[in-house]
């Protein structure tokens, strides 16, 4: 597993809260601390990450705010079914920026997304839905999505059942959804 | 029941989009045409309202922009249970502006809030939560509540189980919560 280092994370933070500033979308202070930077274990979170912030994750609903960077992926999974519930269903609405997503079905000719180098094998689904400010997509539950931050990268907000992070199902067997991060070496 | 005017809703309608629009939340051209329009039947739209965009509203989950202008006041009501199913709950946070929150328990002395006139006895709970953009309060199920936009007026981003608006029961029995729209005389 390839971990992020804690100063790697502290730039990802500040990008991302300045991506949401400049969209004029507010978050407290304390959320700006805790933005979550997934690096999914692959060490490289320019070409495949997401960053998060939870506003709410209740056992009934589940609302977070997306940041993608310019040309950023996160890699391709599915939520299961869990004790008996249906996999977690999700909407996906653009607030910023474009996001190119890709969600099982008719394979879309041409893709605008750019697969990750090293990782194409682990991308398995391409029927392309391009989602610009004030429009939305429903993601069934149990369907293999993945999506990338346009040109200029994106913010989407995801109104779903509740997440439970831990239990999804990545195409790529390397990746880890809740990494670690390394501390930086003291100077 | 006192009913709103069809060239009032799409006045209504026309204020709601351009506050959004004023705050860099997207909508598309559909959604500006569908806002809804409570009056809530008391035929003072000003006064006691409520304009909505509903995002999505699954079996699971629910997600609703809601837009307060200023000094608007969403009359006091609960969600109750449904089918053995506890009510709603509803994540209220602040996009733009402020919104005055008011449930149940200990009464904070000299609330920000002033009572619409005339409806004064069908306000019953004033425990005040201010909210500012980036600021969120959950509302637990079956709890009174009650809120009003302030000076500018509210965006507030509602993050809930799914909604069952025709079930919801206001202090006002005078309320009707999906009330007809009146069709404006012919010239």
């Amino acid at each position: 597993m390839l971990t992020l280092k804690r100063s790697e994370v502290k730039r990802a933070q500040a990008r991302a809260a300045q991506i949401l500033e400049q969209a004029g979308i507010a978050l407290s202070a304390q959320e700006k601390e805790q933005i979550e930077i997934a690096g999914f274990g692959l060490g490289n979170l320019e070409s495949q990450g997401l960053e998060l912030i939870t506003y709410a994750n209740t056992d009934r609903y589940c609302a977070k705010e997306l940041v993608l960077f310019a040309e950023q992926t996160c890699p391709e999974h599915l939520h299961p079914p869990i004790g008996g519930e249906e996999g977690k269903m999700e909407t996906f609405r653009c607030r910023w920026g474009r996001v190119l997503l890709y969600v099982e079905g008719e394979v879309t000719p041409d893709i605008q997304a750019v697969l990750p180098a090293g990782s194409e094998a682990c991308y398995t689904v391409f029927h392309e839905i391009v989602l610009d400010p004030g429009q939305q997509y429903t993601i069934p539950p149990g369907t293999k999505h993945w999506f990338q931050g346009g040109a200029d990268g994106a913010i989407v907000s995801e109104f779903s059942s509740t997440s439970r992070d831990e239990f999804d199902i990545f195409t790529d067997p390397a990746i880890v959804r809740v990494a670690a991060i390394e501390e930086d070496e003291a100077e």
